[in-house]
């Protein structure tokens, strides 16, 4: 018997089928079948381990204690499935997300005071409830209009920012928070000689048993023939066993106090009480932009981890969906004292390999995190800063995509320029302005693109009804009739281009002699890769039609799409033009015009 | 002997061919028949007529002393025609631009103080400067990115603006320029029990004359068989004849003292001192952003004016040539003691239409206004300025364009948005940061209707190659493929929205049954609409192929265009898909992968 079968019947007498309508009871629940079990408890297992030492090094990175990476671990990972339409989403604290709120609160107040976890707090309530607004007022399509390689730069310049931080813990260096990356570096070298090199050891350690983990025991364990399925808790234990040895080691050495190496410290026992965002009007609004942003980036990086574990299964998530369940988890770590999560990549791609089946998986992840903060905290008393430091820069080096950087500026440069814009205004400009200019330059850069399109003179090909570039073929033209074919939409960044081309054609004296036609009496405007004429294009183009008139030129038309035609007609461009002067073909047009 | 053969000999001795690549001279000069000098000169003369109270009306409006206008009128009417590409642009102050100055140095100091004239000339200086970089640059370009839409709701609420805030002056009332429009409108119905009835009277009046030589007289004139030649000089003294009707009643019945109708009274006599603007590096900064958006718009108007009257000559106007041209003009206000200019619509249509052939019309302009400030300015004292108020008035209104809206509304609900949100911005918000916000809800509307483009699953037309639509046309088409047409380029804007349009297809049962193919095994993507397929584009199409695979679907692609071809070819992508699975043509393609 199913799970389904059971709950459908109980439901059926609760008649709960109209309340369905109005209460969100997740798909999978209803069609939950027992063989999915064993994969969601060992998949809510593995992701557990290694979430537990990610969401302290994370909230450390965010200027927070790091029990809030904790609580942050426990409610949102339940509430998440309970309305998100991914089945392996795993949400919690992620890396960016966690320097973006250390960016904009640290503008604020003193990191880890209680004033600083009060607006942490705030923020994540804001983001919550901005999420939420976003999906139902179903706004999930905004985030189309950053492109790969903005999101791919901001990431990629976030990712450095958070390793070189990172540095100075793993030297066991004492440097206080910095303004910009560049005094950051630079205090770095001007205290190196004093690291503190048991830390170090400790943390390059780290660094070689999570590297280890990663690569060649992986490809060891295959060549002993050993499963993915078998291999894959195997290899991502790596951080929980560098938290267990760091800890040990400091324990056991009294390492702590004897070579002064950083560790964790006291964190309080038990669950978090309760806990309430301030409401005053002022706070609400400093926080608003910041808000905005890290809702849009959160938003970001969980939906293209829903969306791209869920096409493996042909499964579909929903974008607006996704927007409400990370809002209410946003909202649920808001009032458990947390701050603010998302859904990461990393450990749903984690999930998804474990044999998670449901979103089961992660409601045990949550579980399993109460668990621990109910009983375990001391045990985290003697672990070092060095092995989280470690953890958060193997989990950031490879979010450095050059790789994409040096793809795209080969094959298009306008987008590697948007690439580096994004990245260098990251590192040197700000995290939130990074993404904001980096937007800018995108769309500025596509508008660029598309506002002198290509253009070509075209003529008939042979005997056929082809009509080809003049450049390209060896075509028949007419001195009398000018073909045009513009390869794209006409709108207002590009209709003086077409304008001015025309123009230069038919009386600029200084044009190269392809462009120079100074006998031309009559313009054929080939329209086939034409899907849309803007106001600003039209007036243009009735205003180039006037002027040629009195020149004694004549325009026409050919292969207006379907709906472009249908919206000419309606505000009068067809009668203005003469409908005889618009052919359905351009083989007509040129038989009829030019009798070629 | 035409003036030409007699200078080009002068030139020739002078060996002054070479000197020309380095110091512009005049195209037109070099050309210059002697029968072009009356039309010049009429022209010159009839332009002066409407210039001088425009001039000094403008710069009241600017909050400046009216004889800054006149100065203004002087060396830039002399110096554009040498440098500019258009033969009949008239330059001088302008409406829109003043308000842009009245409402930036507003802010700083009082308006008609010393510290305020300083700060005029600073930022004529600093217009001139970027004008003539921007030419230099060659960034005429970017004013293509302002829609039709974005531009004329920014001078329709411009002029509204300027209209509203001349209701003062026409009525007679007291009030002191205000932060908002809402308060100044506020001010209006609050003091205008206190209306000045004899000003009003004077005011109504000159709109009244106004308006009859607008369109009565004209039409009074036609019908009598008057030619357009005779009209437009008659039409045309309208506003001098305002100003001389205005000036005497004051004078003759001693309205200024015995009413208390505000005149303009003294204005110096003589030329202006030649000024030198201030140049400490704050105020610089501070009016930087301001200058920004006068030259832009100054240009914009000056480029647009120069072009569509160029036009109808068969001319040329070149973009970059005239931002020199029109910052060089803007440099000669700046130590003239004028304040920004360019070229105004309205006054070079005159200068055109009362026959202007060359620059010369232009420089007897300027020639005649600096006879005017060296003798007649004492004559300007009792002149009132509700007539002033007139002018103006009457000059605007025909600028607020609910026309172009209304049509925009009709044809194209995105433009009219765009204009809509830049009339009330510039209303509301402010003139600058009105037609930004414009520009920016331009662009996104833009790129937001192509992020969601018209796509068509297209089938086989009968027997022929064409494929079409399926919803528009009876065609063929089979269970197992599925072709489909985009019509748009994949750009990062809508290459999410082609993707989810195909996952919804084959997963996601709760789509329209037309979507929804769960038996497709093969997917044909029509090309012949993608101009570009951009980085991030690339990304996503590959990343569709690869999950298309793990779900035993295959990908093809026909019609390519040959420069999207070479690109892909480039990077790879051709290898990755397969060089046999892009087709030439769809025909090719439905035949071999569908068999019809």
């Amino acid at each position: 018997m199913t799970f389904k079968s059971l709950i459908d019947s109980i439901l059926e007498k609760l008649q709960v089928d109209r309340l369905k309508r109005y209460i969100p009871i997740p798909e999978w629940l209803f069609r939950y079948q027992s063989e999915y079990l064993v994969g969601d408890i060992i998949a809510g297992i593995i992701v557990t381990s290694l979430l537990v030492p990610q969401s302290m090094a994370y909230a450390l990175l965010a200027g927070l204690p790091p029990q809030i990476g904790l609580y942050a671990s426990m409610l949102p990972a339940i509430l998440y499935p309970l309305l998100g339409s991914s089945r392996v989403l795993a949400v919690g604290p992620a890396a960016v997300d966690s320097l973006m709120v250390a960016t904009a609160l640290g503008k604020l107040e003193p990191q880890n005071t209680p004033e600083y976890l009060i607006l942490a707090l705030t923020l994540t309530f804001l983001i919550g409830c901005i999420e939420i607004l976003m999906g139902v007022l179903r706004l999930g399509f905004l985030v189309n209009f950053l492109s790969h390689a903005v999101i791919s730069g901001f990431i990629s310049g976030a990712a450095t920012i958070i390793a070189i931080g990172q540095i100075k813990h793993l030297f066991g260096l004492k440097i206080s928070n910095t303004e910009s990356l560049f005094t950051l570096v630079l205090s770095i070298f001007r205290t190196i000689d004093r690291t503190n090199w048991v830390a170090l050891g400790l943390g390059l350690g780290s660094i070689a048993i999570l590297l280890f983990f990663n690569y060649p025991l992986v490809k060891w364990l295959k060549r002993r023939r050993w499963s993915d399925r078998a291999i894959l808790p195997v290899s991502k234990s790596a951080p929980l066993l560098v938290v267990i040895v760091g800890t040990l080691l400091v324990w056991a050495l009294h390492l702590d106090r004897a070579a002064g190496v950083k560790v964790v410290g006291d964190i309080p026992s038990g669950l978090p009480h309760f806990s309430f965002p301030i409401f005053d009007l002022s706070t609400l609004e400093t926080l608003l932009p910041i808000a905005l942003a890290i809702s849009l980036v959160g938003y970001l990086e969980g939906f293209a981890g829903a969306q791209s574990l869920a096409r493996k299964r042909r499964e579909k998530v929903s974008a607006n969906r996704e927007f409400i369940a990370l809002g209410v988890a946003n909202l649920g770590a808001a009032f458990s004292g947390g701050y603010p999560v998302t859904g990461g990549l990393g450990r749903s791609v984690v999930n998804f390999a474990a044999g998670a089946n449901t979103g089961l998986a992660s409601i045990i992840t949550g579980l399993l995190v109460i668990v621990i903060v109910m009983f375990l905290t001391p045990m985290f008393y003697f672990l070092p800063q060095t092995c989280l430091a470690a953890i958060i820069i193997i989990a950031v080096y490879k979010l450095i995509d050059l790789a994409t950087f040096r793809r795209m500026w080969l094959y298009d440069k306008a987008d590697a320029i948007a690439w580096l814009t994004t990245f260098i205004a990251v590192l040197f400009v700000g995290v939130e302005k990074g993404i904001l200019l980096g937007a800018i330059v995108a769309l500025v850069l596509h508008l660029w693109r598309t506002s002198h399109p290509h253009i070509a003179i075209v003529g008939r090909l042979g005997e056929t009804e082809h009509f080809r570039n003049v450049l390209r073929y060896d075509v028949k033209t007419s001195p009398q009739v000018l073909a045009i074919r513009v390869d794209e939409s006409l709108y207002f960044a590009n209709a003086k281009y077409l304008e001015t081309y025309i123009f230069n054609a038919i009386a600029n004296r200084e044009a190269t002699p392809l462009e120079y036609r100074p006998d031309v009496k009559k313009i054929l405007l080939v329209c086939s890769a034409i899907n849309l004429i803007d106001a600003s294009a039209l007036e243009i183009l009735e205003s180039l039609i006037f002027d040629l008139r009195l020149l004694g030129i004549q325009f026409y038309m050919s292969e207006v799409k379907g709906p472009v035609m249908d919206k000419l007609r309606k505000i009068g461009f067809v009668d203005y033009l003469g409908e005889e002067r618009i052919f359905l073909s351009t083989d007509r047009a040129m038989r009829e015009l030019a009798g070629i």
